[in-house]
C-alpha cells in the first residue's frame, strides 16, 4: 500500500444510521472513520468483531456498555474490545468524532464504495 | 481486555523527540498517541514496522516521506505503511496530531511506562 494523505472532512460520507455519517481512511490494518452525529442521532445497540478506539473531538458522544452511559467530550478518547456490546447517541449539539477501528472493517468499505 | 475511557489529553506524556510529546492510549491490535510539537521541534527520519495513520487536530505537521514534503493542518489525515522511512516538523505554531499505530507499538509502551 502507498501512503495515502487526505482531507478527512472531504472525503465522501456514507449513513452509519439515522443522522450519523462517516468519511473513512483505510489502511491494511487499520482504519480511520470521522463520524458526524446530527443532533438527537443514535446508533443502536451493536457488536463487531474489530477493536475501536476512539476520541471525541466537538461536542458530546455518549457510549454505552454494559448498561452504563460514558458521557465523553472533547478529548476523552476509549477503547472499547472487539465483541462487545455497545450503543451511542450525543448531546444537543451532535458530535464529531475519530473512531479508529483495527482490523479494517470491510462492511464498511463496501458500504462506503456503494455510497454515491 | 476492558473497555477503557480516559481523558486523552491529561494521560502522562513521554518525550518522542526533543520538544515532541505523546499521551498514548493502548488497546490490543490498535493504540492512539497524541502528540503535541513545540514549535520548532522536530522528528528526525526514522522508521518502524508498524502501520500509522494519524489526524491533525492544531497547527501543522509537514511528514516527510521519499523526500516529499506533506503540509498537513487541521482534518488532514494520512497512512503511512509500515517500513517507510518519514520524518516530521511542525508549524510555527506547533502541532497537535492524534497518531494510530497497528499493532500497538510495545517501544512506546516501554517508554511510556518508564516516564516518571
Amino acid at each position: 500500500m502507498e501512503p495515502q494523505f487526505v482531507r478527512l472532512d472531504a472525503v465522501r460520507a456514507f449513513e452509519l444510521a439515522a443522522g450519523v455519517s462517516g468519511r473513512p481512511l483505510f489502511g491494511a490494518g487499520a482504519m480511520l472513520n470521522l463520524i458526524r452525529f446530527e443532533p438527537g442521532a443514535t446508533v443502536p445497540l451493536h457488536s463487531h468483531p474489530h477493536e475501536q478506539l476512539g476520541l471525541v473531538l466537538e461536542g458530546m458522544q455518549a457510549l454505552v456498555v454494559a448498561g452504563v452511559v460514558h458521557e465523553l467530550e472533547p478529548f476523552d478518547a476509549y477503547v472499547l474490545p472487539g465483541g462487545i456490546e455497545h450503543s451511542a447517541y450525543c448531546g444537543p449539539d451532535g458530535a464529531l468524532v475519530l473512531d479508529v477501528f483495527a482490523p479494517v472493517r470491510d462492511d464498511y468499505r463496501e458500504r462506503w464504495e456503494q455510497a454515491s
